[in-house]
């Protein structure tokens, strides 16, 4: 990865260092290959057509949005995998510009057009998951689409991967790609890559945060749903850019077994313990991505709660704190105003003790300030204990949380339990993006 | 009351003919006093002490911030009503310029102070009921508070009501006051006056929502608080500025039945409806007002669910749409953008059907479109009917969303309850007022 500079007319200048575009991948999961193409959907004529094709069946294992306002792609690929039972699947066909939400029953035929030209174009036996995002309320051109559809599969690349991440962009600035490659117990090489869109719920009328993450890892449809909630959990879950849940939101996380390992099919293995970390990880870097490219976002910030009783509450509340629209322009301003951050842990729900709580901020990820509550002035500063305001020096305060990355770090003292939720600040530049976007 | 323009450097020019400031009040509850005088917490030198007192003894009702975080005057005012059963109060004691919010043994002392200091100087038996407001995390100067508290004793005047209002503000732009006087059926005349304070919770460091209601009406501390209780309900309950939740945030409603009216100690009376109505009337006004009121606020949005199965469902519903962010955005774009607010109602939480969900935008509080589903062309466009968009005048809808006060009616389609919010957009001013203060 290497860091990405723009710079931005807004009021106050914004440093994007924090913000990173993915390297390319080299190798790609063995047996998988994508192809794109653009078929006019998006005005700027970039690329908004994704099919990905496996070479043999698949295990598929997906969560979907639980707004009750669900896109057509959505039910139609959650009803794919009721009847296939997760397994058998070797294709997917991901459009951008256009979600396909609240599109009624024409809707619904257009997404199983999609799904159908996909597969029997591919001349694979079953239909295709289906994936869209844009503008809702708008039918799709299917002219365009199946146009589209057949011209991205004479396109089909092994280790393209970078321009399946760019078919997928909406308002995304940088496209988001992530790999690993792990050695499992039977010396076999499995490889794992991610590509995800998002930029919080948006863009007016727009929608969506869709990841599709594909294994070559030989894995059983349960325990690849294990790692699916477990993965997501840990990453999609513990995100928060303007609190607003789409109608389109997808993960799906897809094992071929090309890398003709053991078959991974318990959970209590080396092999089991080693591939969800890998895929936690992919899942995890590329939901930070989505922070780090937050419309208007300034900072990337990581909420820290430790000391809890629980992880639910604790995750509560990190939650809270990431959702406080106070909290978050303060951030913005470089202003340590930890009265507004013990206000939100206050109204969060949870059941804490006022005089215990501690905090502190940082720079960075906090996680050694966190969990290990090393007091490294250099890095961070507390500014609480035990519901006592400490002294603060101002200059110094703004000086730490003037940096891209900054982490606010609070203390419980009720427990072991810890929880982080990553989000980003609150600016001008956000609500120029979503307000005057018409005009 | 009359309209109060402001002009705003603002990037986008905001027009502020939504915002109110108080007439003044000409004849006062009887037996009310106030007295209000600037003691130097404001570094503005602006009043920042207000007393109120009543020649005899008042029932009081309160509810307090939910927050887990209290400040010493709140936990001391709920003892106090605990300790003296909600009655035989004669005095309350108001400063803003300083929350006394986690300001530990020292705060509790010095609103132990405050309250017995108010109490011994105007030399009636109970101790007082005590509210701050103002920046959290540091101790009062109470040389100055004691000061103050006696000078404004020295000033008590039956009809300075709004002198009390402008005592009580923070960040808030204009005072905040509202009258109703009405017949009781015994011929006698009721007089109620509230003032209160509050922007959303807003300020740096700054808290709370601050409210006084006063009535010379003769009721029971059962009906009080049920009053009261009603009365926050369908008002303060009702307004979302940013969703954050102070520390201090105190409604209290008194009565030292001066009116001599026959005493009101029955909830089925024709009194208690006209009462209650006039009470809830007031709050209305006053929590209308801050959210008119609030910072960087450009419009005063009403939000109206009807056609759901339950109230419940329909405020939980409108409470979504009003914390979107996505919306609220929109809204100040004056873009019309039914897609981010059906996402809002997709997840809330409540089981709707989105195939039954009507929306309209309307000019003013809605309420005509909203429950009677009047469809005048002049005011208020539809954008959906039974889940599916409907053709829109981009131009038309710019029109209606550009007025200073408009509204968004969601028709469920489930049933006959309704629930209004009233909110305000997100403006880029908003940020700044939040961000940069300290600079």
């Amino acid at each position: 990865m290497f860091k990405y500079l723009i710079s931005n007319p807004t009021t106050k200048t914004i440093n994007y260092s924090f913000r990173y575009i993915s390297s390319t991948v080299s190798k790609g999961p063995k047996g998988f290959k994508t192809g794109t193409t653009a078929c006019g959907l998006k005005k700027n004529g970039n690329s908004d057509i994704c099919v990905i094709y496996s070479e043999s069946a698949c295990n598929v294992a997906a969560v979907f949005t639980e707004n009750k306002v669900k896109a057509a792609p959505v039910l139609l690929s959650k009803s794919l995998l009721d009847t296939y039972r997760n397994t058998g699947f070797q294709s997917l066909i991901i459009n951008s510009g256009g979600a396909n939400a609240c599109t009624g029953d024409q809707g619904m035929t257009n997404a199983k057009t999609m799904s159908n030209l996909t597969s029997s174009t591919l001349k694979v036996k079953q239909p295709s998951f289906v994936m869209s995002t844009g503008i809702i309320g708008q039918q799709l051109d299917m002219n365009k689409v199946e146009k589209g559809i057949k011209e991205a599969i004479t396109k089909l690349n092994p280790n393209d991967w970078l321009s399946a991440a760019k078919a997928i962009m909406t308002t995304d600035k940088v496209p988001k790609l992530s790999q690993k490659i792990i050695k499992l117990s039977d010396g076999k090489e499995a490889n794992i890559v991610g590509i995800c869109k998002g930029a919080g719920m948006i863009h007016p009328n727009m929608a969506t945060m869709l990841c599709t993450v594909c294994t070559d890892a030989a894995v059983g449809e349960d325990v690849l749903n294990q790692i699916l909630k477990h993965s997501v959990h840990y990453s999609f879950n513990s995100i928060n850019v303007d609190g607003d849940m789409s109608t389109n939101d997808t993960v799906v996380l897809v094992s071929n077994g090309q890398a003709d390992n053991k078959l991974i099919n318990s959970n209590s293995s080396e092999d089991f313990n080693k591939l969800q970390e890998a895929i936690r990880s992919v899942m995890t870097e590329l939901c930070q991505m989505i922070v780090r490219d937050a419309e208007g976002a300034s900072k990337f910030v990581s909420i820290n709660v430790v000391g809890a009783d629980t992880e639910v509450n604790a995750k509560t509340i990190a939650d809270t704190i990431s959702r406080s629209s106070l909290v978050k322009t303060a951030l913005y301003g470089a202003d340590a105003n930890w009265g507004r951050v013990l206000a939100a842990v206050g109204y969060s729900g949870v059941n804490i003790d006022p005089l215990k709580v501690s905090m502190w901020f940082s720079i960075g990820d906090g996680k050694d300030i966190g969990i290990g509550k090393k007091n490294d002035q250099k890095v961070c500063m507390q500014f609480l204990e035990n519901g006592q305001p400490l002294e603060k020096d101002e200059k110094r305060a703004a000086a730490i949380l003037e940096h891209g990355d900054v982490s606010i770090i609070v203390d419980l003292g009720m427990g072991k339990q810890h929880a982080t939720m990553w989000t980003c600040d609150l600016t001008e530049e956000y609500v120029r993006a979503n307000s005057h976007y018409r005009t």
